[in-house]
């Protein structure tokens, strides 16, 4: 087992199978020391944990499993094109929060995706976040996240050949 | 003609021409071997191809064509920052679908801007992609993309220069 | 007083206090030659300067001046981890507006972002960007903006070493 899924372990996580391509986009997509993740729903087994609003028919303690969830199933995007243990620091978490007019307490909700990150890479997972309130997301799902995460670059990259 | 664009005409699909810079902010950016574009609007000839919430007075159907048509000048916003044919993959696509409460297929009509990366890129063109339904877009607009696409790096900025 | 803050000082602009590191995220993070800031409300000295949807509780004109707090307090985060005068240009600017049903004037909201990127930076201040409806904002802020900065690399991480 490796270091992450480790630390993930020993906080009460789970790290999820990876998810297989869907058609014309990709899971993730790496560029450089940098990995993009596709937004990633919370599905369970291949069933969302919950579909709603939240501040309707989710609430707000339903809605953080559902952001810890899809932060795990956007790590295991990641590690379809890099090795999670690679993982120097993550640039953007964006968590998508479907909202009732009027619930305003989407970084508590993001919450949940911010615990994997630190549960997965302790003080390499700090990261800069967008939380915002969304009208509606696929399939009904409560919350969307996707990740960028930084690469540790391959020491050979950078180092001049002896001449 | 280039290879992208001829892929392109290929699937029946015709590159735009690019947009031109508006003001304070630009159609595309590059960083590297990163492009960033501006969230794109579904202009043709100078027109919003539609205009309304999808689920409500836009169908699925007609949002999809937003969906490529926006991609379509993403393309070519990018192409005045960068060559197209040097694209090798791309990083983000992010498509925002505003939605009637309710809606939930956003993948269904972002497909549509897939549907061209996949057409002018083949393989390269396999992306990460986040789809998010929105309570409004500029000027009534049913869908806005926007695109982080990867360039090969050029060669001497990679190699060592003989001593 | 270093170049930027000097320039967004005469455009009539102060540049915040950095906000402080809160829990599991961070105001920005940095990486290689881009700094990615996390979203940032219309705080000033510590409280939101409007709250509410934008199109009914809150004018186009306060929104816009919302937008260009928020862009300040982006700036004041990514100096947390950069020096601003390092900035060669802007990547991407997200600006997303609480937004009423109807109220489809984002651009002319995040006009406000781009104003203080302009007065930051002149030419380099050029930047991408995405002006979405969001339906919900963290504590009912009417704007979000974060940015996606881009520095001037290092000339010593480029040149190749005297063998």
């Amino acid at each position: 087992m490796n270091r992450v899924a480790e630390s993930l372990a020993h906080a009460g996580f789970a790290l999820p199978d990876a998810p297989s391509a869907v058609g014309m986009y990709a899971p993730a997509v790496r560029a450089g020391s940098l990995v993009f993740t596709s937004g990633q729903l919370p599905f369970a087994d291949g069933v969302l944990i919950s579909v709603g609003k939240v501040g309707a028919t989710v609430s707000e303690e339903d809605a953080r499993a559902c952001a810890r969830q899809a932060a795990l199933n956007a790590l295991a995007a990641a590690s379809l094109v890099c090795d999670l243990d690679d993982v120097c620091s993550v640039a953007r978490l964006a968590g998508y929060v479907s909202s009732e007019r009027g619930f305003i307490r989407q970084p508590s909700v993001v919450d949940g995706a911010s615990e994997v990150l630190h549960a997965a890479f302790g003080e390499a997972g700090v990261h800069a976040r967008e939380a915002v309130g969304v009208v509606a997301l696929p399939l009904d799902a409560p919350v969307e996240v996707s990740l960028t995460l930084v690469l540790h670059e391959a020491h050979d990259e950078k180092s001049t050949p002896d001449v």
